[in-house]
């Protein structure tokens, strides 16, 4: 154990004062930046054309090129982008908050559709990427050797989920964001397998059992990864429940959820099982029990300081991607022309648009033949929102490919650092282009179908009185339902069922909504 | 600018997965442990013997212990200290909060006998601790350089704040809380020109000019660093009223005051200022102005998320004190025998006391000499337990010990470590033993002032009816004014002067208290 001190060499014991001096002035400007993001991001809140992403990004690209004219074109870095540093304390709070905040009916409701979007959407795009990768090897574009062309793949199959959550708003689009976002924390497990196995396995003689195998270590994978999310998430509300920390102090309280919700990531993570599944689902259980366990103050305090801080560590990535950007050595490091890397780049995005669109229709589609009832499918209009939300390309591509092409043997490195810089490109553009495109096209694609929605708004109370009309009729309402309906009555009555498990066996133990802590002292 | 890439060194790149691994195992024991000792202190919070600290410390000691024992008698180490982790992370939030949080009129009522404390303490706690090491060296137990003398001096003599916190109750005993917190908020920029001046200064001919030219540091020091604190927050407080985040999201608001403070104290460290008197003097500007100006709910958010942090930073600060104690190595690396080291810790304990005893005493005596009023002087028994409550030294002595001892030149190593030994057993003993007897202390103590204060408690509302009375008299109450009197009226008199001055002036800018935001759109 002794190797690991790293998390302490954060800052070397370096007698040199002027290394001290410098990490002080990387954290000056780093925070200084964050600021200004903060309140030029508060400026253009209106404007529909920019985001806090693009904000970030840009401001970051500025900072980078000032940088660079000081240092006299020799260095842009202020900060390094370190994937172990966005993985271990970036993501998590952003994919926890997520899980805390999402709209846990309108999520199970489209459960199916979202495992399906995670798990075969991400192996079509990651297929079709890496096919037609390879087939553009035959005209000599992309020079590359056959298993990075995987991880290629890989790679770019990844939906962005942090972006999801900045250009989707899950209060005017509740569906598309549910859809989208769910499908980017599914889209991690099925990234870990595929990683994986791109790493073992001979992809020259793939066989049934083979893929069965894949098949199975997903299913392991994500069942795992959710116990470990739900049973942390139950004993935060259990411990917190039964202790009731809030008689004597909040803070106990608020940092004990905290605490808890970063452990069963590490946990996650320590059996290399997905930890943002884990953490998501620790989120869901989280907000659904010992959020209602604490004291009034201690639920304000965690629902706004676990927005804050989700808030800021996005803000954080997208600024680092942006001063990243412009890192001069990965740029020389790479022997190709300018040229090559736009043609790189450009058939890359055209691959990420090509392997998404092949999923998204087809998968909705099939979606959709089983929803017999019309107001439930899925219209076209929506399909092309999802297709384009998801394809924005951000921090978790930027991070997957550090990963990837830094650390793997340095005798490729020259088309590693090729292979950075085309993500940073692709990155820059679907996040600077795409992003600030998406909520006009939204607003557009979508205004019609806001206006059937808004007629619509009352369809889930009518359904629900429909369905206490079936109760009350008992067994004898079979002339009634034709198959629509009766997909609609099951999901119900699945959540109805849970909804009675939740009553009698979990609330009495976990707390929940409508508990009041009571001091037994 | 090359060099600043140690943020993110943090986790390194290193190729082998068992790195990665570790620094997840480690993570995962410490976060663990902080939610043990949050769970236990809740458990033990109405024992008067046991306070947060000490938890933490014996948890701390106990994990290093297993893993002594697992890896084989080879290492305890599971995170190893970093005094710059400490001053960069973990100490700022801290302070801040506890200026965020501090009465301020209590605390500027006692203004003058604070930076008497602060200043003039630590210089003779300082003089009398180097002074009697240099003698004892004579006796040949400790066997060091002249120049590390003098740092055991500068070091010794800094009293830990982050103990004051735990040890004593703003609630309970708001004028002693404010002097020994004070104390060693003030002591950090004596500590700073201290250390600066042992590091340059010849000691052999110390003249008049020497002396004038400190107390010039230290003068320019205390200003520039509480300027900066002042102006950051104003700055905050203007921000915040002026662009009125709160409009659009309460995350926008909360992350820019937390940022904002941040920024103070690196602002300060950039300028080899005292960070810690700027991001105190932050804290109690943002708590005045900045606080009032947002909404409610990020104030409520606000004041128990920086509690919070700061909560988490004071836990995981004794926690990594304790994991560090058994480090096999530091004891190692010293040549001195155990009987040595426990007679050179004993005489630094006994050297800690006497000097500590030398200033409480005779300068509350001088303090107590100009207050003519018997009930607002400092009684003998309110002495003993500023002497005791300050007695503590903690993280912060580990932290400068650690700076001193092993950034400076390595051949002297061996006394380096044996120092640091000395450090950490001095620590351990005041936090547990000293730390653990003062609650007690305090209620046996000050039992009979508290009954006396609780007859007084009436006081201050009495005094201030008593100069509405001067005021509605105007000039001719000469005869009233004996000179007792006259010192409260005159601080009384400051206090109204500012208070006009801060509404005429600073809340139409600024804000404050009584601030309504409206929505100007």
């Amino acid at each position: 154990m002794d190797v690991s001190h790293h998390l302490t060499t954060l800052l070397p014991h370096d007698p040199t004062a002027s290394s001290v001096g410098s990490t002080v002035i990387s954290l000056t400007v780093f925070f200084t930046l964050l600021c200004a993001c903060i309140v030029i991001g508060h400026l253009f809140v209106e404007n529909r054309w920019v985001n806090d992403s693009t904000i970030a990004i840009l401001l970051g690209l500025c900072a980078g090129f000032v940088t660079l004219l000081i240092s006299k074109w020799k260095s842009s870095r202020i900060l390094v982008f370190s994937d172990q540093l966005f993985f271990i304390f970036l993501l998590p709070p952003i994919i926890f908050n997520a899980g805390f905040q999402v709209k846990k009916k309108q999520f199970f409701r489209n459960f199916l559709t979202i495992m399906l979007f995670g798990v075969f959407g991400t192996l079509v795009s990651f297929c079709i990427i890496s096919i037609e990768m390879s087939s553009s090897l035959l005209f000599g574009t992309l020079l590359l050797i056959s298993k990075p062309v995987v991880a290629v793949g890989a790679i770019f199959s990844a939906t962005d989920s942090v972006c999801t959550l900045q250009v989707l708003s899950q209060e005017e689009t509740p569906l598309l964001y549910s859809l989208v976002f769910g499908e980017g924390v599914v889209n991690d497990a099925t990234s870990i397998v595929l990683f994986n196995a791109v790493r073992k396995l001979d992809f020259s003689d793939i066989d049934t059992l083979v893929v069965l195998k894949l098949l199975g270590t997903f299913v392991y994978l994500f069942f795992t990864s959710t116990a470990i999310g739900i049973g942390v998430g139950l004993l935060s509300a259990y411990v917190i429940k039964t202790l009731y920390f809030g008689r004597h102090s909040t803070d106990r309280e608020v940092a004990i959820m905290m605490l808890m919700a970063y452990l069963s990531y590490m946990l996650a993570e320590l059996f290399s099982l997905s930890g943002i599944l884990t953490v998501f689902f620790c989120g869901i259980l989280m907000s659904h029990y010992t959020w209602h366990n604490v004291t009034e103050n201690s639920r304000l305090t965690t629902r706004h300081s676990f927005a804050m801080i989700s808030f800021i560590a996005e803000t954080f990535i997208f600024l680092y991607v942006g001063m990243d950007a412009l890192d001069i050595d990965t740029w020389k490091a790479s022997d190709k022309s300018v040229g090559e890397m736009i043609v790189a780049s450009g058939i890359l995005l055209i691959l990420v648009l090509v392997g998404r669109a092949a999923f998204v229709f087809s998968l909705t589609n099939i979606v959709n033949f089983f929803k017999n009832r019309i107001a439930t499918r899925i219209s076209l209009r929506q399909q092309v929102v999802i297709w384009w939300a998801g394809l924005i390309r951000g921090a978790v591509t930027i991070a997957l490919s550090y990963e990837k092409f830094t650390r793997s043997d340095s005798t490729s490195s020259k088309n590693g650092s090729f292979m950075i810089t085309n993500t940073i490109i692709v990155v820059l553009f679907s996040t600077v282009v795409f992003g600030s495109v998406t909520k006009s096209l939204i607003r557009a694609i979508l205004k019609q179908q806001m206006n059937i929605r808004c007629s619509e708004d009352t369809d889930p109370a009518g359904l629900e009185d429909l369905h206490l009309l079936f109760e009350e009729h008992g067994e004898d309402d079979g002339h009634l339902v034709n198959s629509g309906l009766l997909t609609r009555h099951s999901s119900s009555t699945i959540h109805n069922l849970w909804r009675k498990f939740d009553d009698r066996y979990m609330r009495p133990v976990f707390g929940g909504r409508g508990y009041v802590p009571r001091s037994r002292f």
